[in-house]
């Protein structure tokens, strides 16, 4: 009996017609010594198409319908390539996550995985049948669809990898594995042939786009060795693997960035008990996410609060400042977009001292900043101006010698 | 309780945005006064979209994989109308075909219906909420995906009537119902008010290409009164009656016709027991359908054979009788692609005698030369020369004066 694994193609990798053949000869070469699962997401732009048709009937379309219409996108998709693989003489045939009973939670546009009737899977193995498995998508107890959220893909992939206790499972995208950092950024930016699950984490929520972080969670959780890998060139891509797996102790993985990100400050709060949760409560109802938090010392009965949100929820966070806070008295209100966080990663730093001031004299001798500072046990994340965010990435990834 | 009404939509009809806004209009008057269950096709050209994509990929695509994706098209219909619904405040719920159980056999592309559970149709209108069900598909008792053939959602809205026993089985369509012949080539052909059911079902076959010949079957077996009419004007359309309805007794109710039929003749067969299984059998073999048959009388021990095939299948029956056909001796194989058929429908035909007669005799008045006659208990079919048709029918539609 040959291993199964799980092979995910992401919207641009099944974009066209060609596209569906070139992943149609990536899962019949990997037949040959395995027996691929396969996950799909919809053709390149279609789930952006059926958006367009459904705001053209209402700016807020009723959840269930929505996820029923976006659902349909990687049921055309699950089937063109399940038709391409029987064209090219390799048995195949295509589920829907309902087919499947891809049991979720109710939450329509970002339901989570319950439980798969995997018996199915096994029986379309066993049958000689590969089967292709819509992405992104799944079913309630009563019968009605829902949608993972945008990337619910990966989580799919992961999942069904976990259910079946694939002994792998590889996402396939438009990047050819993960990288020390961005190789637009830094030109010596290196591709990692394996990193933790821990570290892609904290780089998923930091920005490195390639994996979904749900995803990640869901591959930690349960054990799932990822791969991520190019469906576009040939390469053996980047294993995310648990610490356990004998993995060279890097200090410092990569550096990851995120824009788009506003600082808010509370200035001259009036320090009693309580101020955090008076703050940030009125914005948590909001479910805006508050990320990097920093308070001061007091100085003379009085603090300054300080805390980051993505800039498309900052007016949001605001009027639930100056509307819904109770109790809190402060001189100002102060906003300012022109940031960015800049993140180091790496399971070494647990083993490691000093990791924080080298980033930190890295930067002083370059003249840049610091604004705000954030870590955890594998993360130091710095914020600073975003005019400096180009030389910052340089400057740490010669630091910390990630090129080697 | 309000009377439950089902509501058929075709493609035309939901064929944008602006369409599907105009269709829930009409359910949305309806709903005032009955409560209805909606059927939809898919969008306008949609069906031929997936069907280009498929044949990118293969031209002959895995039929499973074919009928998985063809099904997406009214899903994609259901639920933006669903969506539609909802936005004008009336509550509704896009099921497919899988969603309610409506169990097909396994025929791709031409499955028929088993079973429909309807309770959960029922439970939707109980709580209040329009069902908006997908025409066309079904799912077998594996799970696997089914298509109806083109036209199918007509059999799904009779299918859904009969099952919920509905009071009527509206089906909208780009015309507002059902005239004596067609308008484009008698001016004065006109719509009628009602038509038997049996009259319908001698129409469909005929080329009066507005209902599914199945779904008017399927009606009038299960006894769901139907009705034809227009989503694009308003009117009453055309109710189609059992014949126990009140109805006036026209002797003619229509005259319906049909092109792109072949008729082949072999000549000087030499007249032995069963030279009509010996020729047609080898046609059936290929599924080819055989019309209008017409034996001539022997002479001297020869005979001629003659019938009508569709234009698209007469290379493939020649070839049949050529090569399969068994003790079967005649001189030649004479192919009339030139022919057209031309049918008068009406129940009345029964009581009156003389209909064909006063047809002939019409058709001879006016120089038109009948090639083949076929006559059942409520219908008459002509073959005449193509470039007749239209002389014969304008002379037909004057002779019975349906005009009237």
């Amino acid at each position: 009996m040959k291993n199964i694994i799980v092979q995910k193609f992401g919207g641009t990798s099944v974009g066209s017609v060609e596209r569906i053949l070139a992943v149609a000869n990536i899962i019949k070469a990997a037949f040959k010594n395995e027996f691929p699962i396969v996950v799909v997401s919809a053709m390149g732009k279609e789930t952006d198409r059926l958006v367009v048709l459904a705001k053209g009937i209402s700016v807020n379309p009723e959840k269930r319908e929505l996820d029923a219409l976006l659902s349909t996108g990687e049921k055309v998709s699950a089937s063109l390539l399940a038709m391409q693989l029987n064209e090219m003489g390799i048995k195949a045939k295509s589920f829907s996550a309902a087919q499947i009973s891809m049991k979720t939670t109710s939450q329509y546009s970002k339901a989570k995985i319950l439980d798969i009737n995997y018996q199915i899977i096994l029986d379309s193995i066993e049958s000689g049948f590969v089967p292709v498995i819509t992405g992104f998508q799944g079913v309630t107890d009563s019968g009605d669809v829902t949608t993972l959220g945008r990337g619910g893909s990966d989580t799919t992939a992961v999942a069904v990898s976990a259910a079946i206790e694939a002994s792998r499972c590889d996402i396939y995208t438009d990047v050819d594995g993960i990288y020390t950092t961005d190789p637009n950024l830094v030109k010596n930016a290196k591709k990692l042939e394996t990193i933790t699950m821990e570290e892609m984490l904290e780089l998923s929520g930091q920005g490195a786009n390639v994996l979904q972080i749900r995803a990640v969670e869901f591959a930690n959780k349960y054990n799932v060795p990822l791969r991520v890998l190019s469906s576009f060139r040939s390469g053996s891509g980047t294993h995310i693997l648990k610490e356990e797996s004998s993995m060279e102790d890097a200090v410092i993985t990569g550096i990851a960035y995120q824009k788009d990100q506003t600082k808010i400050t509370l200035h001259g709060v009036v320090d009693t008990p309580g101020i955090a949760s008076g703050i940030l409560s009125p914005i948590s109802d909001e479910d805006i996410e508050v990320d990097v938090i920093v308070q001061n010392v007091s100085v003379s009965g009085k603090t300054d609060f300080t805390f980051t949100v993505a800039t498309e929820d900052s007016s949001a966070a605001e009027a639930a400042l100056n509307n819904n806070m109770q109790g809190i008295t402060y001189d100002e209100i102060i906003v300012d977009e022109n940031i960015v966080k800049v993140s180091l990663v790496g399971v070494g730093m647990r083993s490691h001292a000093g990791i924080a001031s080298k980033a930190f004299n890295a930067l002083a001798d370059a003249g840049i900043n610091i604004q705000m500072i954030s870590t955890s046990e594998i993360k130091i994340t710095l914020v600073i101006n975003q005019d400096n965010l180009e030389d910052a990435v340089k400057v740490l990834h010669d630091a910390f010698e990630l090129e080697k």
